[in-house]
């Protein structure tokens, strides 16, 4: 029951545009633009026995399915998910990472910010429109159940009738992510424990959510690992790209690694980068990409090399030292058989610690041609230090010293219904001291929870510098890629150490930036954003480090709560929302 | 924060009958009634790491302990529990077993039938009195918490100033339970899987929260299994029954195993059984007493042997095949060390498949001189078929044919508010097909998931024939402890074979039944139980094996919904009653 129907849909927007182009003969014609569709589904939501790595374990599942379904719309079409929670005693939430939620802030699927978890048993209808062509995926934001296997695609096409500003023959997805043997909720406790337990290095990279622990399929150039079977696995079966000569491919890339930073490369094929993050950037080459939990790429390749052979994919952890075997699969030139393995052994993962590599190609994004540009100038502009810390001895992340503890109540609803005691009203400090000294352990890493918001003007312009510093551990700094809610932003800039707005305030680019959803900040650097606060709704920025999240980082932005609509009722039921009164609810 | 304050406290009634005392001079005193009080708790319920066998796992703890913290009160007195859930991603409820709940039936604990399960990070405060001495304890009731290791003792002593109807100097509290390693998580999913995954048998007995696992504290005397140690284990070391020589003790043994029936003996010393379930029987001497999960007894032992030995204390699972080594520790004659283990080996548990004995065990527990008796007549009979189904291939538990699904919105909420789409408003079969064959599997094994209620007048007497029956397997039949919520029970009479009402209805012992809140049903047999329906409420009525349960093995009883008093609203805040218009809420 996973698709229920595709109904033409006509949105308000879409109505007026229809009538105008009429009128004034926009030369557009129904079959040309097409129209807007509502694309429904059913979920439920619950734990099953599966085999990603072909170890064994519960994942959470959709519809039986482990990634969940790939959606697949247009866009300006509606997408309308009805998800029932089949889990016994776990709420649930999802979040359409990348999608703006414009007019349904409530449906961006963040437990604590958007709305209250539905409970066992319960069904919440997920009602947004997809205003963007891009590549997105979806995830659970509640607790680590993303770590539990909460994920899956969502891939939006141009409006039918316009095309991709770059020409493909046909398209391949790929959804990445990292699995461990340990349960997320062994993890979660031993994350909040005194002293913390780490949860450690994945045991397996995911393609699609399909890996291999403790073998390989490239065993013969690999000493200790056994090789495994190509095919005869139902569940963690490598998934082949099967391609055919003399074509060009879309591959579309995202990471919804719990930890992992990867690398991936394709054997013999360059790759040509033309999407981030929903957003299109300079085409340019390059023999492999970065990619961070959050982002999504899609690179354009060639089937030009030699047509008797198969290829590798190679797809390796970077960022931290890797004890994770690389994910490997093949890509199949038809009409070859898959079992005909690649001639040479597969693309070399870059040395983890090579950091200047990592910024070369993170440096070399940049909007395309005719994309938004962003304001010249800012209205705020915060500074949040990203620092490891300690609270009574247990392990914290914090930014400017406020480690994030998310409240039962739903920011959206506290704001909307000023319930003034959901949250701590005191919104958190919006720079650091001038004097901290980033290169160093911080010198009292006692640090406090909170859960104050960020409120910004509706339409300001806002700069956040993210500032990274090292860890509780004398030289050591880490990367952390940071996701946005609710708004694409433009990444001025990257620099080292501290930022200083005198000298690198000056240098940030303002002429061809690329627009993203997702960022990183390097060790002991600092990454400079810019978007505009337009979109009324509250919306969490974090670090998309699952257990980084869940230690504290993050912060809540919000902007024009009080032109929200009205949100929907079970979405509030819980927390102080439970108790309002008055509000319309249907019996 | 276990225990807040012990507050003098004056209910109602309380103050009626003091005022009435005055007047009329009952003769009562203040210090000899004494006050009855507040007992006030602040609990935070989380996972942590615990060893219960010595093998490091997860369980769900209270305030750092496992099991919880031990609630003791006098009778009379109210207990409040300020429970917080500091869970990530689950919600919590706790029951409070045999406690009867007049007036609170929102507070009995029960997620989708007395209330919505405690958000994370919400709290929720239950607020109750315990009208009458006697062994408790407390448990979850959401998914399978309780075998997450949710449970702790709950004991109240006769109201101050009057004393129990037997003389002891000392007692002990005994908390019985079994542990399994694989994850509740894990054994759900396999419960709810097709083809079904059983659970297994336990891989510990815990005394206390304490067991040992691949050890014995009596290797010596058994093979195969090594030497563990009594000391020096925090989590694990076995709890000690320290007594002195020549005294009498009153030995409180509650059991909220999952799913093992237990025999509990003490080498060379005679049991005197004077309670079960928080009511007095008629006292009597055993050698061992069985306790099915739910049950609660209360034995008298007198330390009258040889005093410079130690005694095994031996708890080993009837009913079902055992794989799990007997519960052991010591029953220490002071000053003796505890290291002196006892002379003889632990003694046998009877055999499981022996229900003869098991029987004679059960058939000897009366009512106390005294105790109230039963009404002579019954007003309503059902009789409750129970049976092992499929729906569609995935393994089930029936009543007439009816496998419980709870509903998302609590039926005490939906009924006072008259929600009539929360549940179905058929109820239930109240028989099953006259020619049923007890004996053999059943010919149809198919059924279906149902939530409808079995509502009764108020003040009615109530009669339920418990029927036993054939599994989906020839020649099998298991034993069901079913329990009762809001209600004592009499136990009018147990029998083999299919009940005949014209046969069996006449023997039914109206003279001197036990009270009961538990009572089991052997394989192939009946049991018949009454109870005045005259507790304002909705009440489960269930198999107290915890994967039973789960699948579907309860039914939902309800008398006089109309006069529940103000459902506090968090209790409410789920599934429909969320949207429950102008009911007064505060902001
Ligand atoms: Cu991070
Ligand atoms: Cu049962």
């Amino acid at each position: 029951m996973a698709k229920v129907a595709d109904k033409p849909f006509f949105p308000k927007p879409f109505l007026v545009f229809f009538v105008l182009s009429i009128i004034f003969g926009f030369g557009i014609t129904l079959s040309e633009a097409g129209f807007p569709k509502i694309r429904h589904y059913k979920w439920e939501v619950e734990y099953m026995f599966w085999s990603p790595d072909c170890v064994e374990n519960i994942v959470m599942g959709i519809n039986g399915q482990f990634p969940g379904p790939t959606i697949r719309a247009n866009a300006g079409d509606m997408v309308v998910v009805e998800l029932t929670n089949k889990l016994h005693t776990e709420g649930v939430v999802i979040h359409w990472h990348g999608i703006l939620q414009r007019g349904t802030p409530w449906a961006d699927g963040t437990a604590s910010i958007s709305q209250c978890a539905i409970n066992p048993g319960e069904t919440f209808t997920y009602r947004f429109v997809v205003d963007k062509a891009g590549t997105y995926f979806y995830h659970g934001h509640l607790g680590m159940q993303r770590s539990a296997g909460l994920y899956g695609s969502l891939i939006v096409d141009p409006q039918e009738g316009t095309s991709e500003p770059f020409h493909y023959d046909e398209e391949i997805n790929l959804l990445l992510s990292d699995w461990w043997h340990q349960s997320v909720h062994k993890q979660e406790v031993g994350l909040s424990s005194k002293p913390m337990r780490w949860i450690g290095e994945p045991q397996s990279i995911l393609i699609n959510g399909r890996g291999q622990f403790d073998c390989s399929i490239a065993a013969k150039y690999k000493n200790g690992l056994k090789q495994c079977e190509l095919s005869g696995k139902e569940q963690c079966a490598p998934f082949i790209l099967h391609v055919h000569p003399k074509k060009t491919y879309r591959i579309r890339i995202a990471s919804t690694t719990a930890l992992a930073s990867l690398n991936f490369a394709i054997g013999n094929h360059k790759l040509l980068v033309v999407e981030a993050d929903g957003n299109y950037v300079q085409p340019f080459s390059t023999s492999d990409i970065d990619i961070y939990s959050g982002e999504s790429y899609s690179v354009l390749i060639t089937t030009d090399q030699n047509p008797s052979e198969n290829y590798w994919v190679s797809i390796g952890v970077r960022a931290r030292l890797p004890k994770t075997p690389p994910g490997l699969t093949v890509l199949n030139y038809l009409p070859n058989s898959v079992s005909k393995l690649p001639i040479s052994p597969p693309p070399e993962t870059p040395d983890w610690e090579d950091f200047d590599r990592s910024k070369n190609f993170t440096f070399r994004i940049f909007a395309a041609m005719g994309s938004p540009k962003p304001p010249v100038r800012y209205n705020r502009r915060l500074f949040l230090l990203n620092t490891q810390n300690r609270i009574n001895g247990f392990m914290k992340w914090a930014i400017n010293n406020v480690s994030l503890a998310l409240p039962p109540t739903p920011y959206l609803a506290a704001m909307k219904f000023r319930l003034s005691t959901a949250f701590n009203q005191n919104p958190p400090p919006e720079t650091f001291p001038i004097d901290y000294d980033i290169n160093n352990p911080p010198r009292n890493p006692e640090t406090a929870t909170g859960n104050g918001v960020y409120k910004f003007n509706m339409g300001e312009t806002v700069d956040v510098i993210l500032q990274n510093a090292n860890m509780l551990n004398a030289n050591t700094s880490e990367i952390h890629p940071w996701h946005l809610h609710g708004h694409d932003f433009w990444v001025l800039g990257y620099g080292e150490g501290k930022f200083s707005a005198a000298e690198d305030g000056r240098k940030l680019n303002l002429k061809n930036p690329p627009l993203r959803n997702t960022v990183v900040i390097f060790p002991y650097g600092w990454t400079a954003i810019r978007f505009v606060a337009d979109n009324p709704g509250v919306w969490a920025f974090h670090c998309h480090i699952e257990p980084h999240l869940h230690m504290g980082m993050g912060v809540i932005f919000a902007e024009g709560v009080h032109k929200v609509g009205m949100i929907p009722p079970n979405a509030m039921a819980c927390g102080s929302t439970a108790m309002i009164k008055n509000y319309p609810r249907k019996p």
